[in-house]
C-alpha cells in the first residue's frame, strides 16, 4: 500500500490516554551541531557557522522582536537579543500550512477552539468511527537568541543580558496572546545535548499552541481542586511551608523562593516561585522580572558547581494566554537537570525514580549558591 | 538546619499534579558499567565482572524463580534464566524497611490500600496542613536475567530463550499477585545506556508497587470512558482499524498485531497488541506467549535494522494485580526506541514532538521485518 508522506506538522491524540503529541517531519531536518551525548555543555561542531551569531542574521527567518542599538535595522547587526521564528518548526502558523493536508485535510481549527477530525482510515468497512483524532499543527515556534556572543552557558551571561531574556519572555507572551488561535505559550530552555539542545549558542524557545498541554492542564486542574477543597492556592501553601521548614530551600530573594521540588522527577530539580500570588507571568513588573533573572542565574550557577556543568532545561508554567487572573494558579519556573536517564519504568508508568533526596540536594545547592 | 539523611525508599506525591515519584537514595549506589551515552548497545566496561554471568550467582540476592537443569541447586550454576531481587532496589518489601523512617515514620500502608501521611514539616506554625504527602517505598523490584550467555541484544537470544523470558513475566505476575500490599507490577526492559540500562547482560525488570502508576491509571480511565461512550474496547477498535487501514502495520501473526503508535511519543514507537480481547497478561496461554515472544524478537530485529541498533525500552501494560477480567482494558506491549531526546518542551508540557510520521516508520519497519 502507498504511503502518502506527511509534511505539515499535525497534532495527534492518543486514543487511550488522550495525550496529544506533535508529528513534525520537518524537525528531522534541523542541524544538530550538538549531536553527541556528553551530559555537559559542548561547543558547536567544528567548521559549521553558528546561525545565531551576528553576521548570520540571513540564516534565520525575520525577527519578530529584538533589543537593538537605536537606529539599527531589523535582521542586521547591532542587536543584543533577537527573537526569530524557528527555521525547523514543530508547529506553524495556519498560513504556512499546505492548502491540502496530505493525511487528513479535515482537521479544522476555529478561532479560540478546536475541532478535531477523525483520522480517515481507508477501508474500515463502516464498523465503527475511527478511534483516531488529529488536528493541523497550527502554532508558533520561536527562538530567543539570548546574546550576540557565542556563549553556551547562560550562567556566563552578564546580568543585564539575562534580565533582557526574561523581559523578552514577557514581551512574547503579550504578543502571542493577540492571536486568538493560540491558547498557551510554552517558554523553555535547553542547555546541553543531553537536555535536547541542538545548537550551542545560548537560546530559549517558545512554542505556542491551540491546545493547553497535558502537564499544564494537570497543574490547572490539580490546583483548582486544591483551591476548591481548602480555599487556598497550593503554590502559596508550598511557599509558606518551604520557608517555615527550610530543608528544601536553595535560595531566596525579596520576591522569590527557589526550592528543590518535594517530588521532583529528576534529582536536583528546582522550582522557582514568586512569594506573592499571581497566575500570569506577563503581569510581573520589570524590576521583579530582573530580580527573577538574577536568581535564575544564581540557581544555574549552583547546579553547575554541584553537578559539574550538567545538561538541564528550564521552563515556565503560567496561565493560558488571555486568562483572567486566577486565584488557584501561580506562575513559576522549573529547572530540571538531566541527572538520570528515564528508563522503561518511567516511560511505561509515568513514575520517576529520583536517587537523591531533595533535602540532600538542597543542602548541597545552598552551599553552592550563597546569596 | 540539620538534614536527616533519607535512606529507605519513599513514594512522594507532587502536591499540584498528584504525580507520584519514588525517592530511592540506594539507587545511586548501583554499578553503571554502561555509563556513557552512545545510543547503541555497548559491552560492559572492561575489567568488571558481570554480576549476571554464571559463576557470579553470589553477587545477586537469592533467586525467586529460575529455569534450571533438573537437580541443579538454587543460586548455583545450571540455569537458563533467573529472577532475583534487585540489589539496588527502587522499592523494598516492608520487612526490609528501617523500623523508624528518618523523614516521616507516619506513612502507613494497610493491606490492599494506601494511607498517605502529611509531610511533617517543622515549624509550620499551624497555618494549614502540609501540602505534602508521602508513603514508605514498599514494593518488590526484581531482575529477570534472560540468559546465562553474556548477550546484550535480545534480538540475538535463541527462540526458546526469549520464549522463556515472556513465560517468566507471566510466572512473576502470578506470584506477585499473592502479596496483598501490591497493586500493580510494571514489567519492562531497557536496552542500551541511552534507554537507562546500567548493565549490558540481557535482563528485564519488574517493579511491583502498592500504587497503580499514573500512565496505567490514565489508560484504565481513558479506556473506561471510551467503553462507556461506545460500548467497545478502544484497543479492539485500534486493532480493527489498523488491520483495515494497513498504513501503520509493522508485522502480524495469527494472534498478534504490531503497529507503529498513531500518536507515539518517540519516532518508531511500536505497540504489540493481542488481536483477541483480554485485560490480563497472566491469562495468556503458553503457546500464545511463545508466539508473542517470536513477534517481539522480529520487531526488535526490525528496529535494529532500520535504526542501526538503537537504545530502546519495552514495557507491558496489563490490568492491576488480582483484577477481574475487564471488558474495557486490553493488555499490550509498547516498544519505545530512544530516537530523540525529550527537551524542555516535552518535560514542561508533556507534549512530545515526533519527527517521523508513524506511517513512514511502519513502511520502513515492514520492509525490515518480513514475516
Amino acid at each position: 500500500m502507498g504511503v502518502s508522506e506527511l509534511r505539515d506538522p499535525e497534532f495527534r491524540r492518543d486514543p487511550v490516554t488522550g495525550r496529544w503529541v506533535i508529528v513534525a517531519p520537518e524537525r528531522s531536518l534541523r542541524p544538530m551541531t550538538l549531536e553527541g551525548a556528553e551530559p555537559r555543555h559542548r561547543p558547536d561542531g567544528e567548521g559549521r557557522p553558528c546561525p545565531f551569531c551576528p553576521g548570520h542574521e540571513y540564516d534565520t527567518p525575520h525577527e519578530v522582536f529584538a533589543v537593538r542599538e537605536p537606529g539599527s535595522a531589523p535582521d542586521g547587526p547591532g542587536w543584543r537579543l533577537r527573537v526569530v521564528p524557528n527555521k525547523y518548526p514543530a508547529v506553524k502558523p495556519q498560513t504556512d500550512l499546505s492548502p491540502t493536508r496530505s493525511l487528513s485535510g479535515e482537521g479544522q481549527l476555529r478561532p479560540g477552539g478546536l475541532s478535531p477530525s477523525s483520522f480517515p482510515g481507508k477501508g474500515d468497512g463502516g464498523f465503527s468511527p475511527s478511534p483516531f483524532e488529529q488536528l493541523p499543527g497550527i502554532g508558533r515556534h520561536e527562538v530567543v537568541i539570548e546574546s550576540p556572543d557565542h556563549v553556551s552557558n547562560p550562567a556566563f551571561l552578564p546580568d543585564d543580558q539575562i534580565r533582557d531574556v526574561f523581559l523578552a519572555y514577557r514581551e512574547r507572551l503579550v504578543a502571542l496572546a493577540a492571536d486568538p488561535d493560540l491558547q498557551f505559550a510554552a517558554v523553555f530552555k535547553n542547555v546541553g545535548a543531553e537536555a535536547g539542545a541542538s545548537l550551542g549558542h545560548c537560546h530559549s524557545q517558545i512554542v505556542a499552541t491551540p491546545l493547553v498541554p497535558d502537564i499544564v492542564r494537570q497543574e490547572l486542574n490539580g490546583a483548582g481542586e486544591y483551591h476548591t477543597r481548602t480555599g487556598r492556592c497550593v503554590f502559596c501553601d508550598i511557599v509558606r511551608h518551604e520557608l517555615a521548614d527550610g530543608r528544601r530551600v536553595v535560595a531566596e530573594t525579596p520576591h522569590f523562593l527557589a526550592v528543590t521540588a518535594f517530588a521532583g522527577r529528576f534529582a536536583y530539580e528546582i522550582w522557582v516561585l514568586p512569594k506573592a500570588h499571581g497566575s500570569r507571568y506577563e503581569a510581573a513588573a520589570g524590576p521583579v522580572v530582573a530580580e527573577l533573572a538574577g536568581l535564575m542565574k544564581r540557581v544555574v550557577r549552583g547546579l553547575d558547581a554541584v553537578l559539574d556543568g550538567p545538561a538541564y532545561n528550564w521552563f515556565l508554567h503560567t496561565a493560558p494566554l488571555r486568562s483572567a487572573e486566577l486565584g488557584h494558579y501561580h506562575w513559576h519556573f522549573e529547572v530540571m537537570p538531566r541527572t538520570s536517564r528515564p528508563a522503561g519504568f518511567e516511560w511505561g508508568t509515568g513514575c520517576y525514580v529520583n536517587a537523591v533526596a531533595p533535602e540532600t540536594a538542597a543542602a548541597q545547592l545552598r552551599a553552592a549558591c550563597p546569596g
